[in-house]
């Protein structure tokens, strides 16, 4: 009853919706300024900044993955980078998930990929536990840095 | 005395001379599995996976930078992720470094980026007291997860 498709540019309000789901769930809510035309414009037109499935559960849209390839110099292999996993909570439970997961494993094997990576916030114990029990690790040594706003337009100003 | 190029099919021994030090550098340099091969196939071939550009300096090559998109999914917009950034040890201390960040600050706007990104050892302190004056955040929040080897076959055949 699960069957996964890979989105196309009309569904791009359908996953404006699934991100502002997770954005909910993440407590994050007024946090998404995306709009469809941005969408449209950066997975849809030429070449795409991003790929996106879509779940489906006995035929309606239940949950999307979203996902890019980023690179390892280490190994000179791509890897599957995936943004964000989310299943409408009232269709949870149903091995949802976990399909789009291995659909991307597939996607990640096929592409050469050296593996699959993703974020996870430091709170959220049931995801660590579940993506565990998969055989992830939990990479605590390396840290995240961002410049954005003044500091990167005076940086390129430089 | 810096001039700052973009990088050709005809540099991959040059990208893989830099991997191989910064990876000295990082204390792992028995990880270096890409090879000449790899970089061309993935940086110089039809759909690049990732950019690059080299330092000179006085007209020798002296420091790298090595960078990919990624994609905000709450603000509907690319970042730059930079991926590697080296200068030879001997040639440190000129502003090569320095020269190398501002060149892909000004591609991040260019490309309607939202922010640059990249990652940090947590014991590596000089670095993160340089990449906090330049304005940068330590994102301590969110954790990194990896899913390669046995455990994404086994994901990918479900």
């Amino acid at each position: 009853m699960i069957t996964i498709r890979t989105a196309t540019r009309d569904d791009a309000a359908l996953i404006l919706e699934f991100i502002r789901g997770l954005a909910e769930y993440e407590r994050a809510s007024n946090a998404v300024a995306a709009t469809e035309a941005d969408i449209v414009r950066d997975g849809f037109s030429g070449n795409p900044r991003f790929h996106c499935v879509i779940a489906e559960w006995e035929g309606k849209p239940a949950g999307f993955a979203f996902y890019f390839f980023h690179y390892s110099t280490w190994l000179g292999r791509p890897g599957l980078y995936l943004e964000d996993l989310f299943v409408w909570p009232e269709l949870r439970g149903k091995g949802i998930g976990n399909a789009l997961l291995s659909h991307l494993a597939k996607v990640a094997v096929r592409e050469n990929c050296y593996s699959m990576r993703w974020q996870v916030l430091d709170w959220n114990q049931p995801a660590i536990d579940f993506y565990e029990r998969l055989g992830a690790k939990i990479m605590r040594e390396w840290l995240d840095v961002r410049l954005s706003g003044d500091a990167l337009a005076a940086l390129a100003a430089a």
